[in-house]
């Protein structure tokens, strides 16, 4: 076994191809960790949420931190750390086009709107509007692989 | 589909039953996360690593958040959102108990130092000795569970 850094291409081949990850963000020198799902494009990586910790949190500090994983096997895996800036985008003139964007790639996702669009309340579906749509503009990446060195 | 909280038992019994984890740090306003191993005893969370920009900022800052997720399938999931706080467990005597413990039970998993115990040199595998061990004393604890609400 041996664990090698990726290139860049290589870390934005594993991006692009993500469907979920895992975002930290930070409050008063508190981190907190939940799962996301995104969307890559360009430069930027798309996501949603329903009102809450996170988004209060981001709010204050936008500094976030990304992982993303992919495991063929438990002994072959890669991962990316993406460190970003949280920029909402509100449901407001001037964001138009980067909302509709948001929305077009997130919903080729099957079940889009899960693990960050629902709350623990009973009641009726919410509907998509009380949805923030944000983005997180990539800084810097770094990204490992780990393979098997018998393979040759 | 529906989303509920989990109570404090069930909680309890996902993180017991997990190998593997994410784990957030953060320094100066900037959250960092990544992969690690873990075992779960009493109320701490067990887990090692090799030196790096982890442990020196979890020196610096020991508050901490683990995430322990478990899916089934797509559309059903657990996961645990643990806050607690970094203990390292030196290679001084009295903390022989600890670290024996924190060996005993991680060495049960396959491929235990993975994938917190390499980092992407080339030469030979470093020795144990190099690894830190460390355990998270949990403070608090939240966790969700998605459920196809079809099933009645």
């Amino acid at each position: 076994m041996i664990v090698k850094d990726l290139s860049r291409a290589e870390c934005l081949e594993l991006v692009a191809a993500s469907h979920t990850a895992r975002l930290a963000c930070s409050l008063d020198g508190q981190p907190y960790v939940v799962p996301i799902t995104v969307a890559f494009d360009d430069s930027f990586l798309y996501s949603f949420s329903m009102p809450g910790q996170k988004v209060d949190w981001m709010r204050a500090n936008p500094k976030v931190c990304v992982l993303i994983e992919d495991h063929r096997q438990r002994s072959e895996w890669r991962s990316v750390v993406v460190y970003g800036t949280f920029e909402e985008l509100p449901d407001k003139i001037g964001f138009k086009r980067e909302r509709d964007r948001a929305w077009e790639m997130l919903q080729q996702r099957a079940n889009w709107w899960e693990p960050g669009g629902l709350k623990p309340v009973p009641g009726p579906m919410v509907s998509a509007s009380t949805h923030l749509f944000y983005r997180i503009a990539i800084d810097r990446m770094t990204g490992r692989q780990a393979v098997d060195d018998q393979r040759g």
